[in-house]
């Protein structure tokens, strides 16, 4: 299998299942707004289609609150604005997955704790907001902001482990 | 802040957090059974009470199912039955925590994909089992036997940190 993905946490956790695959980096355009469902599914099938080889996996995730998707902050100004907007409330985050031209999209509901300006203060500093989707990550300090999840775990962290063992099943 | 466990998650999961702590591991005799929440409460209390010190963390984490408690599997043989019990269907995760006398217990709801038997062999093989509580780790293969989890996390893992961080506050 090729992961067509930059993402370190996708490569970790399919090393924690104990896959074997080589990450070869795809260069695409991705949609960055539309229906998550549809959108996370068209980006992963770009990126799988970027890389060339017959057993290729393309991921996308994406965070969406009142129907609009948010990626990753472009500065800490706008991580700061997305960590305001998430506290005290329910998300959703989406993932789509194109393994071999078939493909198939995960959405779980993220509930955020009500966040003080010190908490996020402290998370901002962390710098781990970087690269994240929603300018957190799950799985590191970010679980200091998160009440609790209902639906796969993984997929937040950025690919949807159930999902993808489905496909391949 | 003391850490009164032996568990390597939640050393992990503390240090992802930030925190500063020290480890000692209690000597005590645990509950085995009755009310899920009662005894995992009183489970961290006694871990918390065998260690000397101002600011001592204790926990204790059990899978139920039906009402029953599954603590850590004896052997392979036992392993495999609570996986093939929990197999297709949703359990619950039960923490007790105790700081500084103060408790509180955090249950998270988590469902299984239907495992076939080759995937319990997998699993088996991997000797993750051994030390856990229901004889599955979450963070590790385990993640391809979960479908989905309503609550905390972090609490399936060995430690419900919204519920610590709610005791700190």
């Amino acid at each position: 299998m090729i992961l067509a993905s930059r993402s370190p946490q996708r490569r970790a956790i399919l090393e924690q299942l104990g896959f074997e695959f080589e990450v070869v980096v795809p260069d695409v355009e991705e949609l960055e707004d539309g229906d998550p469902r549809e959108m996370v599914v068209e980006n992963a099938l770009r990126k799988m289609r970027a890389v060339p080889g017959d057993f290729v996996l393309g991921v996308d995730t994406t965070v969406v609150v009142d129907g609009v998707s948010y990626g990753k902050p472009a500065d800490e100004a706008e991580a700061r604005a997305t960590l305001e907007l998430l506290s005290g409330r329910t998300h959703e985050v989406w993932s789509g997955i194109a393994l071999d031209g078939r493909t198939a999209a995960a959405c779980t509901e993220v509930t955020f704790r009500r966040l003080g300006e010190g908490l996020i203060e402290w998370y901002l500093d962390s710098g781990e907001w970087r690269d994240r989707a929603g300018g957190y990550a799950i799985q590191g300090r970010g679980a200091a902001l998160v009440e609790r999840i209902d639906g796969d775990y993984w997929n937040v962290v950025g690919l949807p482990v159930p999902t993808l063992l489905d496909l391949l099943a």
